[in-house]
């Protein structure tokens, strides 16, 4: 049986990375995909934090958990640096644990 | 001319990739986009399964074939293995070969 | 305030990846999340060409531009290299730009 849950996926420079999953555990993440990354962001606004290594993070909540991490991203980060996000609905199987 | 399939997603650790492939081609896989991950769970019950190299496997199925792998990889994987998976609904163009 | 746009994601061989970083910003993507892969494809008609190393590309754009850049990607690539796309629709914050 499967139920419906949010993917929040995010990129970002790795320095930010431990910063962004404690972040994201105190809103009741429990689970995360990291991937190293390459970003290329425009070259109007974003070249200069955009380079060196950088990393992608995967996890799955409720949508409700998925919007306030999105706002915290939002009010935090988006200003300052180079983090993209976004949200997409996803199906898992009842009975696995995505939550604290 | 845009047709709907179902994207699966599967985060494992690295020892049981090909298993994992084998299985998946056996269901009706064909093409596997495969990427290096680490993945970090939840402190309470995955933590030793979920160190070392992992693994993120993507493939492009219909839903039929993408219920019948969740339900294997369920069936035979969630209980004693830090394998996790989900769904995405995705749109691809007609005439692409996505399944045997 | 969430707005739908569309993930676009492509698996290619990395000799492309300029390329096709190219192509996509001629339509209009300005960002690009890009992470090394490895493709393991078909055994009727792809292994040859989907051997080496392998790139993803993600870029996040207006439904618009996406089928835009999916159609080139099909009349120029799927006939002749081992090029994978797919869209998915997802939810960003309003006010990030995502296109120029």
């Amino acid at each position: 049986m499967k139920v419906p849950l949010t993917l929040l996926t995010v990129g970002s420079e790795s320095l930010l990375k431990e910063e962004l999953l404690q972040m994201m555990r105190e809103e009741g993440a429990t689970g995360f995909t990291v991937t190293q990354a390459d970003g290329e962001g425009t070259q109007e606004f974003r070249t200069t934090e955009w380079e060196g290594p950088n990393v992608r993070i995967e996890t799955i909540l409720t949508a409700a958990t998925a919007d306030k991490i999105l706002e915290r991203l939002s009010a935090d980060y988006f200003e300052s640096f180079a983090v993209i996000a976004w949200l997409t609905e996803v199906s898992v199987l009842r009975g696995v644990k995505f939550e604290s």
